[in-house]
Parts: C-alpha cells; sequence; structure tokens
C-alpha cells in the first residue's frame, strides 16, 4: 500500500515567522529519494490543545505521520503532553530514557537538570527512539482507534525539532519503519548540480529535452544551480535517462550528479591523486579553508591556509613581492598568482591556491568594483589566475568567490592540471 | 475580539519540497505588523477532497481563513472547486469578473484563452476581489454553519499563489476587513542571545520569573541560546522588563540584547578599543576568520589568520616549538597558549587567538576525545588558555567551537581583557 504521510511541525517559531522550518524540506527529499510522497504538511504552535486537535486530525487522514519539535526539557515544549491529550494516553516515566539522558550529561560533565526528567516521560504503549546526539529522545507510537481509513492504522512518529537530531532518529528508526510497512509510489529523483553558468542560459540550453516542462525544477544559489529532476511511469524518459542527457548538453559546467558539495568533489580527486593543498585567501576571509576542513579526513590533503587581509601578511608571510602590490594593486592578477605560489610554497603543498578580490559593501572603484575576484592556482610546473567579477552583498560575494575558486581548483584537477 | 487566523497553502510544488513558501511568510510578518498573529498552518496539495477537507477543519477553527494558490487557469488549480464541495456551495459564471479578465488579457494584447472563463467561477454569495495585476481574481466568503465557535462566523479568502497577486489582494482587500472587524493583541516581542550556558541550565534559572512559561521561547543552536520574549496586556511583565531581568540573573552569559551576532559583538569592541586582531586555527579550520570577515569594515581590525593543519604549519609560519607539541602533543594547553603568542606577532596584531583540537569523526583517543578543544587569547601582556569538550558531529562541533573562542574574545575585550 503507498501510504498518505502527513508532516507536522510544531512550534511558535515558525508561525511568528521567526524561522523557516527546514526540517519539512529535509524530510520531503529525504522521502522522496526513497520513493515517498508526503500529502499534508500541518504547523502548530506551542499549545496543547492546538497541537492535540492536528494530531488528531492527521491520525484520521494520514497513515504515517512526522511530528517534529516540541520535545526539548522547557515548558514551550509540549509536544508529548498534546499525544497524550489528542489520544487519551497516560504519560509513563520511562527509566532506560531516564538513564540515557543521565549518561549524555555525563559525557558532557555536566549535572542534569531537574527539567530534563520531563524528557523520560513516554505515552503508554509508545516506543521511545534514542537520540544519539541530544537529549531528546524520539518516540513511535501507533493509534488504531475511530479511523475514517476504516482499519489501517495510523504510524505516528515524535522527533526533536533540531535539525541534525530530527535527522539521525529519522534515517535510523522512522525511515527504515516506512521502508518495510509501505509500498514506494513509482517516482523517479535524481539531481544535477552545476556551477559557473546562469541559472536561465542553463534553462535554455536543456528546456527541449523530453518532459522537461514537467520533471525540471531548478534552484539557484550562490554555489550554482541545482537541477531537480522528478519523473514518474508516464514521464517520456525516466530521471536517469534526462539526468544523463543534461550532462551530455551541460558538460563539464556539472560538477556532481550525487548530491556532493563542490568541496566534497575536490576533497576526493585531492585524495585520489595523492596530493596536497595550501590555500591563501583575502577577500574569502577564510571560507575556503572552512568549506574543505567541512569533508571528514581533510587533514590528509589539506595542509593549512594563510588569510592575508592586510597587506603587509601578503608580503611577510607568503612573500609576495611588496613592488607588486604597489605597480598592480592587492587585487589582481599578479598578486593573486604571488599568493598562490607563495602559500604553496611556504606550506611545503604540491597545489597552492588563492582568492584577493573585493567583498564590499565598500572598497571598490570603478576600475575594481565591488565583487572583482582574482584566483590563482599554483603547483610546481605553472602558475594561472582567472578574473571574475560578481555584484552581490558581502556574504553572498564571499560565497560565490569560495565557489568559484573551488570550480577552478575541481577543473584544474579533472583536465589532468593543465587547462581551466 | 482577538481573531484565531490560519493559512492554507495549496499546491503540490511545495508538497514536493521544491519551493519554500514565501507567501506564508509574508502573510505572517504583514499580520504581525497590524498587531495580529498567526495561529495555524495547513498546507494542501492539488486535490479537491484533501483541500476541501482541510477548509472544513479550518473553518470549524478560525475566525479568518487566508488561502492562497490553486486559483489559475490550468486543470490542476481546483481550489474554488474545493470551496464550493466542503461548503455545499453552487458555482456561478460572474459576468463582471469574466469581463476583468477579458479586459486584462486586452490589455497584455493576448486572446483570452478558453480555460480562463474558468477563473470567472464564483461560489454563490461569495464576493470578487479585483486582481490588479493577473488575470486570477480573489475570492471572499463567509461560512455561519456548524461552527465549534458557537456563533462566530468564519471569513475565508482565497487568493492567488503569486506572491505580487497575493501581496496586492491582502493588502488591497483582506487586511482592511481584517482591521475593521477584529481587535489586535498587544504583543511586545524582544530578544536576548546566550552562550555558554546549556539550554536546559537556562531554564532552570529563569523559568521563575512572572509569566516565563507564556512569554519565553528557547531556540538553541551551535551558537548558543536565543530567548525569544513574547508578551501581551496580560502579562504581569512586559517583554523589555523581562529582558532585563533575564539579563540581571544571566550576567555575562548574555551576548546580545539586540539579535547581534557573537561575531559582531567582539568586532564592535575591537573597533572601539582600536585593537587588531591576528587568528591561528587548527580544528575550526578557517570557521573563525569567516565569521570575523562576514562583517562589513572587519578589515580595519582584522589583519589575518593562519590555518595550521598540519603540525609543521604550527612551527614554520606560527614559531610554535616543535618540542612543546612532541611533549604535550598539538591538542594541548601549551600548543593553544603557543599559537595565540605567535600568530599575534607574526601577524603584528594587539591580540591573538587560537583554536587547537579534534573535530573528529577521526583523531580521538580516550585521553583525548573528539570534540576536545583547547582555546588561548594572548595580548602583550598575557597570554590565557581554555579547556573545552565538546559531544557532536564534526560539523556541529567546528561551529562550537568557533562560537568558544567568539565568546572567549568577547568576554576578554569586555572584562578589561583580563579575566575570562
Amino acid at each position: 500500500m503507498v501510504p498518505v504521510i502527513e508532516i507536522v511541525i510544531i512550534g511558535d517559531e515558525i508561525l511568528s515567522g521567526w524561522t523557516i522550518d527546514a526540517n519539512a524540506l529535509s524530510l520531503i527529499n529525504s522521502l522522496a529519494t526513497a520513493g515517498f510522497e508526503v500529502r499534508y504538511i500541518s504547523v502548530a504552535g506551542d499549545t496543547i490543545s492546538e497541537i492535540a486537535d492536528i494530531l488528531r486530525h492527521a491520525q484520521k487522514r494520514a497513515d504515517i505521520v512526522l511530528v517534529t519539535g516540541g520535545l526539548g526539557p522547557t515548558s514551550d515544549d509540549v509536544t508529548v503532553e498534546a499525544v497524550a491529550e489528542a489520544f487519551g494516553l497516560q504519560l509513563i516515566l520511562d527509566e532506560d530514557v531516564l538513564q540515557q539522558i543521565e549518561m549524555t550529561f555525563q559525557r558532557r560533565n555536566r549535572i542534569m537538570s531537574e527539567s530534563n526528567k520531563k524528557q523520560a516521560m513516554i505515552p503508554a504503549g509508545a516506543e521511545p527512539l534514542p537520540n544519539p546526539i541530544g537529549t531528546a529522545p524520539g518516540i513511535y507510537l501507533q493509534i488504531r482507534e475511530n479511523s475514517a481509513k476504516s482499519d489501517r492504522p495510523c504510524n505516528i512518529n515524535l522527533m526533536p525539532g533540531v535539525p541534525v537530531e530530527m535527522e539521525a532518529i529519522f534515517r535510523t528508526y522512522v525511515l527504515p519503519r516506512v521502508k518495510e510497512g509501505y509500498k514506494p509510489s513509482s517516482i523517479e529523483i535524481t539531481t544535477v548540480r552545476v556551477t559557473g553558468i546562469s541559472e536561465s542560459q542553463l534553462f535554455d540550453t536543456i528546456k527541449h529535452l523530453p518532459g522537461a516542462r514537467e520533471a525540471f525544477a531548478f534552484y539557484p544559489s550562490p554555489m550554482g544551480t541545482e537541477i531537480k529532476i522528478r519523473t514518474n511511469s508516464t514521464s517520456p524518459l525516466n530521471a536517469s535517462a534526462l539526468r544523463d542527457r543534461i550532462v551530455e548538453i551541460v558538460g563539464d559546467y556539472v560538477y556532481s550528479t550525487k548530491g556532493e558539495s563542490i568541496e566534497e568533489v575536490v576533497g576526493s580527486f585531492l585524495l585520489k591523486r595523492g596530493l596536497t593543498i595550501g590555500v591563501a585567501e583575502s577577500c574569502t576571509g577564510g571560507l575556503v579553508s572552512h568549506r574543505l576542513t567541512d569533508i571528514p579526513g581533510s587533514s590528509s590533503y589539506f595542509l593549512g591556509s594563510v588569510i592575508a587581509y592586510a597587506n603587509e601578511v601578503k608580503d611577510s608571510i607568503l612573500g609576495v613581492n611588496p613592488t607588486l602590490i604597489v605597480k598592480h594593486g592587492a587585487v589582481s592578477s599578479e598578486v593573486a598568482g604571488a599568493m598562490a605560489e607563495g602559500v604553496r610554497k611556504v606550506m611545503g603543498a604540491d597545489i597552492g591556491c588563492s582568492t584577493t578580490g573585493i567583498a564590499g559593501p565598500s572598497g571598490g572603484s570603478p576600475e575594481k568594483p565591488v565583487g572583482l575576484l582574482f584566483t590563482g592556482i599554483s603547483s610546481e610546473r605553472e602558475t594561472l589566475t582567472k578574473r571574475l567579477q560578481f555584484v552581490e552583498e558581502r556574504r553572498i560575494n564571499k560565497a560565490m568567490m569560495s565557489q568559484a575558486v573551488l570550480d577552478m581548483l575541481r577543473r584544474y584537477l579533472t583536465n589532468d592540471m593543465r587547462s581551466l
């Protein structure tokens, strides 16, 4: 049976417009990857009667209800009480859960507070889902009574609102049970990530593909554009065939068909080739290094960086000749090249790369406007530079600039380290 | 009477996770500015029976229902049919609306398609709300029957899903009627940001304040906890008084009452005191520098950083004595101190700060587990270090570690650069 799935988001912060809920999106995407579709989403504030009302309604129309939020230790966390009220269940102190919460505090060398005891109260007949990260366990329960769906039970899954905790519990306990108990629909979903080409150019290039209008959705960001491809049994081409056609047409603007970030892609190439890297950053201010070191195991290829914001640092640590700066300016192809070469030598790395530019909002001039970027790549054999112009706000500029140098690295590493 | 307001979002594209709905956020913010709160949000796909079910439920619990989407000319636009089904109403061709649609096409020099006629079908007794931009009119109707709210009628407002059209109709017709018919609540909202204390400890410290249970909401993140304070005319203390009491009790764990990030706070202190800073990062991999340089104008106090992932870099650039690393390990108080001092000297900065630790997932040992962090701060007068233990996933560890060293800087700069 293909299940009816409903997501219930709990929290005043959503209704107040204080946060955009990322959990719904993450659940929808994880479910879609497994072939399951979400039919309803409901949002409720932190009030027992409102949450109970929504849960009773969800129980009547859905086979699977995924609830996020309201499991914390504070008084505005009332999801469990609302479940008890909605379905007339008693709350019982679960000694195992209490012990797990105590252990989490011990690991952190902290004393468990009295208010955390509340998180060990579980509705009678429910199953706690251990939280590998935080203190709030997830809770699973099945409701059979009084359903408009006749004899089909409703599976209710409560998960914490903190995204990493929600995802861990969803992946470990909730999704396997969905997969085991229900049939996926015949959707096929895949994805292509490109960078260095605008969304509209990209669209014009691939819109003629069969079924494109229904199948493609475009998600532009500072990191480039993600094309989501979604097909079903009536589509003229299935998603993986469409993906392959896109890769054929769009060529090396594509950096991943597996949902990877570009820093993951660059990291894999470095690892595979046994190469080490050093980074010299000016305008990106540490973001390139931060992204490279987000990848587990990056210490085997990433040696270190120099963030050279002040010109003196470009000279004193990276060995950029001060006359280069005087002659061409700190934001120049010459200085980008010298920074990449300098950081390669000072780190003893196989490859050096660099950014120098103007992130804004101030510091621009008619010749060198805000958003101008020079990147450099240096190996023992050669030093290459590239000029790019962005026109965004400071943080977006930093993000786009970091993406540009990582993309230059990717192209350098894939093209046998020659052309860009 | 303060109304119960519900937003209903219609559209498969929302449930597919392919768009984040901006209409809900825009409605919430416009209503909040006028003093009105949203209590429920529901999302339904493009299916008549599902939408009808949601509308019936909304009519029972809400005084005002704001529906967006599903008013277009295509076959997947079924909101009006769903209203007719939900409340047993006939659909009647409205000649005025038809004429308006025809005129919109004339203005655009286009021929009206047969499918647009559908947009002139209005439920009996309803009032069309002219669309100044597109073809789909909004629709207003009042339902009185069968309500759990006894004699209070439910005002249903249908609006198009295209944001500019939705906003125009909301502003022109819907909001004025809400303001005329209902009383706004007297909400006051403010915020306190703290770091270095757990959410539950924080809660235990301030839960006794008058009205705390209703007024406080806690938003934990790797950056600490944000307390949102929300009061109305019935609250025992107003939001700003509660904020002042929290600051009194929680003391220097508070880093902002104005919604600032800690890097903004640190930046302001450096600027005010005319001090410059250099950063030496190991486990945080560039994130501290990235955060400091996200602040416009940071180049006037941030000179640069050395990301010393490899031990050789700690020695060769930062001048950390290799025997210190051999004796105490790279992750040690001694090395954190030497890195902070080293980066201060090599950058020629007034203050140096450092991180060395184990971000994970690998690299831990029983004595030095994943999540261990040593931070250092060095000025001409002294060098201080601090040991902290986190127990998170790599990216969360990096975020918490970067927050810890920025908080150490904040405390150092506020406490006349002496104690931490």
